[in-house]
């Protein structure tokens, strides 16, 4: 639904990082005309050009006080490690009133990163759109990604209710539902949703390229028995997870607990036989399937 | 491509259980007319309505022994556990100079509990495709499931060539690429590429659902972080996978232990904040996702 004809939220937009997430918002904003100008900045020459050449970009520079000039909305889209340089690098050039928000995955180290240094008469609003793939880059984006997904804003005890809705518009625009939650909910909630799924992923993956390399290349040729979705999950952005991990520690350290014990309870009933046991929960399980199928965060069967 | 016109391997062809493989097995025979009659055993009544209603069966019966009579081929698609009873129900009905083989997941236990009890005369042959869904039950299979995908076959030392040829053909003819193998070797392979992956989904399943009933709604709500992938493999079906488990203990029990290894190390990372070790995991298992796509075992980005 085009939106040229209604007052747009914001006028202009900056984007600081251009990757799956950064390339599919400016595709949105392109595509439904959601801003008159957007703004990109990058850490690399490549990915600017490419940013121009796939036309969804009014304005690239590689220096981030320089795209965030006049911006109505600043939307972090790099790595949560990177955001303590970023504020420190544009505070002293953001517009009266600018709203910054994000796509960080994890909430409670972003706002210990970003709000000691939001300017008087600046808004800070986090924000996660629960959405991605495992591709990562410019290109990887796509106008849909948003599309029928959950977006979580996380406000401080500083955020304003006018800035609030003003995103939530903004996101509702790009085609997601939007939720609001306590930051530090938000990450636990995420440790259990996410980021365990993305740990395991790559801790298997990375047990199974460690066998021996006749070994490995035999699981890879059969990998449709299962551990192919494994890889897909493991194939996400490594700087970005890693990040994640380093920045929502103590959630994620408690799920992790929790997995392990789980799993070494079935590494026993498996070692002594014990049927029953792994048959309870393989039926329990099936219901939490119908659950994600109900809460249509998955079509049936796809 | 039917094959009505050439001489068909098997005349008649009798399926021992008809849920998600025998079921797609027999569709695929029906549409491409691989038999002249397929014969359908079931536990339930239900099961074998549906089979009739779905119309990949010629005749359908309850009893084991009465759908093997005369068949030139009897698949075993039932759960692992099942076969022991399964063989020394049949074994005094079968023709001479039949073939038995199966879809089962492991081999050494079936070859364990099949060979000593197949008649003189009759062949085994051990085969595994490697191919499925989540779903269960004859309403889940369909006709193209095997389509490029891989069934192996585990001859014993007492499989004759011929007999591994017909079924080599018989899989060739419902769409798959076949590989020989060991049992043992095959066991190994599957423990790491399908039987661990499936035990650590089912686990973080459970993990999840033991949260407070609260969290574990929104783990499901906000599930496209990547948990709903995991609720997919953890929807299989429990019986086939409990069976599975208790017949390749050893296998899974030490892949199971590399993995534990695997995360306890990472977990320690996470605590002590260690990026790099990180960093140079989640960059390595890239490459395995790049081995999977080009093993052609997943389209890419599907």
């Amino acid at each position: 639904m085009p939106n040229k004809t209604s007052a747009l939220i914001f006028e202009r937009i900056a984007l600081i990082g251009i990757g799956l997430i950064g390339s599919s918002i400016a595709r949105r904003i392109k595509r439904d005309g959601l801003a008159n100008h957007v703004s990109v900045s990058a850490r690399s020459q490549q990915s600017l050009d490419k940013a121009l050449e796939l036309g969804f970009a009014d304005s690239v520079t590689l220096d981030q006080k320089e795209s965030v000039k006049n911006a109505d909305l600043i939307i972090i889209c790099s790595p949560v490690g990177t955001y303590s340089n970023i504020i420190q690098n544009i505070k002293s050039n953001l517009k009266l009133g600018a709203i910054i928000t994000d796509v960080g995955s994890v909430k409670q180290a972003v706002i210990r990163d970003l709000e000691p240094h939001i300017p008087e008469g600046v808004h800070l609003v986090p924000a996660h759109p629960v959405a991605g793939t495992e591709r990562s880059g410019p290109e990887a984006g796509f106008a849909e990604l948003f599309e029928d997904r959950w977006c979580i804003i996380t406000p401080t005890s500083q955020t304003e209710k006018k800035s609030i809705k003003q995103v939530t518009e903004f996101w509702k625009s790009l085609g997601s539902n939007v939720e609001i939650m306590e930051p530090k909910h938000h990450d636990l909630v995420m440790a259990m949703t996410s980021h365990l799924p993305h740990l395991i992923a790559y801790t298997i993956v990375g047990t199974a390229t460690d066998l021996e390399k006749s070994l490995t290349n035999e699981v890879i040729k059969f990998s449709a028995g299962g551990f192919r979705d494994f890889t897909r999950i493991a194939a996400s952005d490594p700087t970005m997870w890693r990040d994640v991990f380093l920045n929502n520690r103590d959630a994620v350290l408690e799920m992790l607990q929790r997995f392990s014990e789980d799993i070494t309870a079935l590494q026993r009933a498996i070692r002594w036989g014990e049927g029953d046991t792994l048959h309870e929960l393989f039926s329990r399980t099936q219901e939490v399937r119908r659950g994600v199928i109900e809460a249509k965060q998955e079509k049936m069967y796809d």
